[in-house]
């Protein structure tokens, strides 16, 4: 790669791009009579909540509002518009203002809604843009949205090393005009070779006169490769606690940056990911996804479950005997797997969270494991005490009242100990820790409970 | 409250809590031999990563070598360590030299670590704090943790209106020497009212001589009340996607800002705290809380499971003589219950994700509910064909086999539609719409599952 031609193409992407996202100034939307609307003024104190009451809008005042609105504000209103919203916006008005609106938007923005349309719709409004700048989007375009490049935001603040600080102040104030605040200045060498990181302050403190590679704080500069999973990135920067995580090629070079609100959107993506993929949905789903789309993706999992589910009913058909003689087994058995279900449920989340917050330490997860199956050994002989005592109450059998307390308390431990380990076979075997663990668990506290409690009752009360 | 006095408290911080965090220099490590290390200089990029290096030695250690640290890097490392690392520290130290490097910590931090010592233990170290600092420290421990106030950072650069853009330039420029980067220049009125908000962007683009006040892009500033709940405070501010969100009293004085570094965490926290309170774990439980306390809390809730699936086992006693005339009933049932749960909880989570991303949207909400139901539907539909088919080829039993799908289709549809209302309800209620909801969930689907299913059976296989 040429990086002197990446160079040049990263200072001049600033003036093509420039007028985008004026957050600190007063925002207005009237919607014209022509759109249905009286054409009142109204303001708002930011973008986001004019977007919010635009998406309480019908698609054709949407549409007919933004076409109204100043190219920039439309920019910046279609920018904060959640995706479902924007694409129909995008689909249906007039592909020249389509562009120009698009025109307008910061490059990661602008790429996100166009990863959303199709593939032709897609075309249409880049053939229209500047060449420049469609050859920017088409390249972010090419890369997986779920990576470091994907999110990553190009406008940058370039530094050379060999620059002054005073010229480096004054390229900075120039770089102002058109951009929001920068976050930091990017030092890179003669090769565009990122070297160094230079905050606001580190410039403003520094004395006139000296050279940018001289005040660098460190040439150790903490960046991310350009394919790393976004969770990834966005774990590392809250680690750092950095407003912006640069993102560099195999050799090196800047090629981006992450910032901060982005990844504020990925972290909550994320984590709640976890909770929907635990219960085999998928990850990406809100109540915006198209249902007919979730059908389609709960589906697998619904069978894998049922066939799990006929796994553990063929441990309660081995048994078809005892339960025929005493139906009461068929009472209590669905309460040990239940509880057990749920023990296992606890020591999974907890299991998930702990995954998904810090880097990965097999030490410390397996004596989470063993955290959780001391938690399941006590609580289960809590529940054990109370369900002994219960149980042979109601059936007026001591003995069933013992082997509803044992199965309780091994499936509990079993289902403590489970619920900790699945998420780590899941990671062992390169899987999503989350991914349907919650189905593979009840699997397990289901099938192990039936046979316990029947297997036990059996023992005891048939022989 | 005397306003004025507070603006002087606020600046007099800066200088008494000075030297913090220098997050852009070199951070080298070294455990001197008497604390059991080989003496030899480690270097890290960052911070945070000494403190994770830190967490992986014995006690012993971590208090040795932070003891022989400077004070300002005990200070950094002490801020990035994991909470229970960092009450253990400070409670095997000398207190005198513990409050040297609780000294050196930002206000929100060093807050942060005391709340979590036992009381006798924080306020020996308060006594030992200059003057100005314990109380500046006592003030802010007694904010609810969990509140705006709670997370707040204290260390702010505060312009008054009235001040020449020429003037705010050299202040922001001292406050620099002493602290990080700024975010924004929070500008107040004569009687410290916040009035507006000044990014670097808007002071370095204005012109020369003019007035502070007279380049505030808007008088709308948003601001949030100390007493929010810093759940709330994550969801403005990432939907503003500012970096800092100014915290006021009930008069409109700035108190602190909540920046957003403190914000990833938040945001970490409530999402993956969603799954933990799903299943009845306690939120804020990870694997770093004893497992005692864990035990303690997740207790009363496996209680109120074990009450719950006895309501559901009572459903099933009513069925006794059915399940005791055909005992396969018995393997059939826990299928139609797994299967509904699995369903709802697949509702549950996607609702959850929704009432905790966004602006909570009544209309929305309960159009999301219908979307649930009709994945329910159709799920069910599948579901129940293929069940029907194996059940009745399983039983040799086509009218068993039809029971099954009908009650599979049933619960299907209620689990659904269970799931999507169960967080609306709860937070109807004005309870968290995600805590203990996939009990109250499999409750629902496990009672409604036994009685359709066997109620079916019994209607059409016994008379």
């Amino acid at each position: 790669m040429d990086t002197r031609a990446k160079h040049a193409v990263i200072e001049d992407r600033h003036a093509s791009l420039g007028g985008r996202m004026k957050a600190d100034e007063e925002h207005t939307l009237s919607i014209p009579s022509e759109c249905g609307g009286n054409g009142e003024e109204q303001e708002f104190a930011h973008p986001a909540d004019m977007a919010d009451h635009l998406e309480n809008l019908t698609l054709e005042k949407q549409v007919c509002a933004l076409r109204h609105m100043a190219k920039e504000d439309a920019a910046e209103a279609l920018a904060e518009l959640d995706e479902t919203t924007a694409v129909g916006v995008l689909e249906n008005m007039d592909a020249d203002v389509a562009a120009q609106i698009i025109a307008e938007m910061s490059p990661d923005d602008a790429a996100d809604v166009l990863d959303e349309l199709d593939e032709d719709h897609r075309n249409v409004l880049l053939d229209k843009l500047e060449r420049e700048d469609s050859e920017e989007l088409r390249n972010l375009l090419k890369f997986d949205p779920d990576s470091a490049a994907g999110v990553m935001n190009t406008e940058i603040i370039l530094l050379e090393e060999d620059m002054s600080v005073d010229d480096a102040i004054l390229h900075i104030r120039k770089e102002m005009e058109d951009n929001e605040s920068p976050y930091y200045g990017y030092v890179v060498d003669q090769q565009d070779v990122l070297v160094g990181v230079l905050s606001l302050r580190n410039i403003m403190l520094s004395r006139p006169g000296a050279l940018v590679g001289d005040i660098l704080p460190s040439r150790n500069v903490i960046s991310v490769p350009y394919d790393m999973d976004k969770g990834e990135v966005a774990r590392l920067l809250s680690h750092y606690n950095f407003m912006a995580m640069p993102v560099v090629d195999r050799e090196g070079h800047i090629m981006g940056i992450v910032t901060y609100d982005d990844i504020m959107d990925i972290i909550h993506e994320e984590a709640s990911a976890d909770m929907l993929g635990m219960v085999g949905a998928d990850p990406d789903e809100s109540v915006d996804t198209p249902w007919g789309e979730s059908v389609r993706k709960r589906l697998p999992w619904l069978l894998v479950n049922l066939f799990n589910s006929a796994v553990s009913a063929s441990i309660v058909y081995m048994f078809e005997g005892s339960i025929a003689q005493m139906a009461v087994l068929a009472v209590l058995m669905p309460m040990v797997a239940n509880q057990a279900g749920n023990t296992g449920q606890q020591a999974l989340a907890v299991m998930i969270r702990q995954l998904s917050n810090e880097r990965f330490d097999s030490k410390k997860s397996w004596v989470a494991v063993l955290r959780e199956a001391k938690i399941g050994l006590v609580t289960g002989l809590v529940m054990a005490v109370v369900a002994s005592v219960g149980a042979g109450l109601f059936s007026h059998n001591a003995v069933l009242g013992c082997v509803m307390g044992g199965a309780l308390l091994c499936d509990m431990m079993l289902g403590a100990i489970a619920g900790g380990s699945i998420p780590l076979v899941l990671r062992a075997l390169g899987r999503d820790p989350a991914h349907a663990s919650s189905i593979f668990l009840t699997t397990i506290t289901d099938g192990a409970g039936f046979f316990i409690f029947l297997g036990l009752a059996s023992l005891f009360l048939f022989n």
